[in-house]
């Protein structure tokens, strides 16, 4: 068992948050801007500095190896570098450092390294500059399109294509990652859950499926004065109206069912007028289909009319729940058994860039606690200590399946 | 008993929908913008044509008097020419067009005109260019400061004091109307009743007092696919609950109590976020005090917590009711049964110029039915039928109170 440097793993974790550091200890790291640029250029500095071969791909994704002794695939780490606006300093990035420390923490100690390891950065997984989240991981999974992809813009009107280009990181689509033993990416959990449970580290078994549904509830605006009551068609009241019965009936379903109301527009949005339109989300998830079909019935369900007003559900987008590589979650247990970490065994509520690569590659993820569940914003926190077992356990679960590949163990996807 | 022309009324009416046409058949006449000076030129041209004297004050008021034998206070027909942005074609300008067509009315049929009879057009009615509405009536009658209401901008930073030089039409404070025997207003009524109950005229006996609340929900912003639903402080929630359950609350007090949630703004207001903060708003109205007392008691009622959400309330602003002279009130009705004209005694819930001239004048309004209730947008309408009968019933109105006064009659304010 190799314990990694927790003093250094610090040191480089601050290092990196420079790269668009905010006012407020936070990080603005947006996809591809100069800023991520820089942390690009010091992550392939670091992994030089390691003996590690670079390729980048088409999508500007960066992979790092370091050769083994066999000519096999690789097993791989990582995650992305790029931040929302105001974003805070281990979202993604931890992923990519705790790797880095992983192959320094193998470097120190001479230790054999029979299956090629390799770092990967993701390009663009927030989607808080181009649209969508996860775009590169999506885009050499066969998720995405990369027409469509390299036309995303930003708000100022830039594309992809064009940011990619500028950045000096567009590659060859032949340097796509295409095969690999097993994909490994550390988080930071942004959920309050490890916290809460007093536990080191979480073990991802899978990214939760959900539902966007926009519920538009159509009435008509009259004067807030003029207007007796038994004439309105008030969409405000109906909605919210909608909002408190489903909050009542979707919390029966199931404890661990979670769904929010996070948008809502108002039009005209006038305190002397009574609004005629009114329309909010409900982003629902769960680990089983059933609790969402249970979700999507009862959207569906809702009456056509209301209070005088049309009620119109439409379903934005969803996913099915992604199961990891069960035996890889096994390990990162084990991992945590070894070191004597507590454990918890959960789901991602939270998109990741792993979530498309299980499509290809046996994977699993390995959360950290947030403090307080913060994230996508400057409060973002992870005590230092558990960024530095989340390393430990990334690179003795590495270890330990680069033995078990080595005598010719392979895994299938889930 | 003499009938208005209603013709004569149609086509003044649509002469002075010319000033600000939009495409959609409204009118956008902001006050003291040019299209608010063509129209008030066109109405000081029509004035005079029929032998009236203009005097303007140093508000932009103006007041046209057709002199009468006896040199007493005049009888004061009026409203306002400004319009909201893409507003109707009725609201306010009706007031002073109809006023017109009396006056009309009483030289072709050559009537003995006892008492100075003067039409009244209020500058900033609407309150649309400069905060706040019935800016102008209000400092003649000692509810606003002279000196705020001419530092007021509109959106391109412009003043009050500035559009009203730039008019033309500032004038001298000595011009300013000090005295009056009544006050009479026509206007379209701005809701559905009158159409609903199949109501030629309204009787307005007074302009409902109102309160206008914010209610501000604290929660906390988390990750909408990470927190547990036991571990959210979810402001969305507790807002729509508060809702729900006032406007079952409210909706119990009495049939006339009208209230709406016209403005809500959420925070951050994203799909994936749960929201950290809702504020809404509450306009409530009602004839009776104790009524509208009740209202804030149960809105100051609320917990102080709720869901883990902190719930404030802050008090905007309230007026309470104001009467019009019952002597007036029910001279309008008389007309109305002479006329063979249905009329409906209510209140009105919106303000109008009418409420602050109360306070000096003995004053009433004469509501025309809105068809569908609408105002303040460009399907605002009135049939010119109904406008006509609300012209027959200001001039007959206005001649009753003229025998009345020339018989040395006098009302108070009540």
């Amino acid at each position: 068992m190799y314990k990694c440097n927790s003093r250094r793993l610090q040191a480089l974790i601050e290092q990196f948050s420079q790269f668009g550091a905010t006012d407020n200890s936070g990080v603005t790291r947006l996809s591809l801007s100069n800023e991520d640029v820089l942390a690009r250029n010091y992550f392939c500095e670091c992994c030089e500095a390691l003996g590690m071969d670079i390729q980048v791909d088409d999508m500007g994704n960066i992979y790092a190896t370091l050769p083994g002794k066999k000519n096999v695939p690789p097993i791989v780490m990582g995650s992305h570098l790029d931040s929302v606006e105001k974003g805070g300093r281990f979202d993604g990035v931890l992923g990519v450092l705790t790797a880095i420390e992983a192959i320094r923490t193998i470097k120190e100690n001479d230790i054999d390294v029979e299956i090629p390891l390799m770092i990967v950065n993701f390009t663009n997984e927030e989607g808080a500059r181009f649209d969508p989240a996860m775009m590169s991981s999506g885009v050499i999974t066969a998720k995405f399109d990369k027409d469509k992809m390299l036309q995303s813009t930003d708000k100022n009107g830039i594309s992809f294509r064009e940011a990619l280009q500028a950045s000096g990181y567009k590659g060859k689509k032949e340097n796509r990652l295409a095969e690999a033993l097993a994909y490994l990416e550390l988080h930071i959990e942004q959920g309050p859950v490890l916290e809460a449970k007093r536990c080191d580290i979480g073990v991802v078994e899978g990214v939760l499926g959900m539902v966007c549904y926009e519920m538009t509830i159509t009435g008509q605006s009259n004067h807030a004065g003029t207007t007796p009551m038994s004439m309105r068609k008030d969409s405000m009241i109906v909605a919210s109206t909608i909002i408190t019965e489903l909050h009542e009936q979707l919390g029966k379903i199931d404890e661990q069912l979670v769904f929010t109301f996070g948008r809502m527009n108002v039009s005209p949005n006038i305190h002397t007028v009574i609004p005629n339109k009114v329309t909010f989300t409900i982003d629902s998830r769960h680990q089983k289909p059933e609790v969402m079909q249970q979700v999507e019935d009862i959207l569906n369900a809702l009456p056509e009319t209301a209070g005088g007003c049309h009620i119109q559900p439409v379903k934005l987008w969803g996913r099915d729940t992604v199961y990891f590589n069960s035996a890889i979650c096994n390990e990162v247990e084990r991992a945590c058994q070894s070191f004597g970490y507590s454990s918890h065994r959960m789901f991602s509520g939270a998109g990741h860039d792993a979530q498309y690569m299980a499509s290809m590659v046996p994977s699993a993820m390995i959360f950290v606690p947030s403090i307080q569940g913060k994230s996508h914003c400057e409060e973002e926190e992870t005590a230092f200590g558990d960024c530095a077992k989340g390393a430990d356990i990334l690179l003795e679960t590495v270890l330990t399946l680069q033995t078990k590949f080595s005598m010719g163990e392979t895994y299938t996807l889930h």
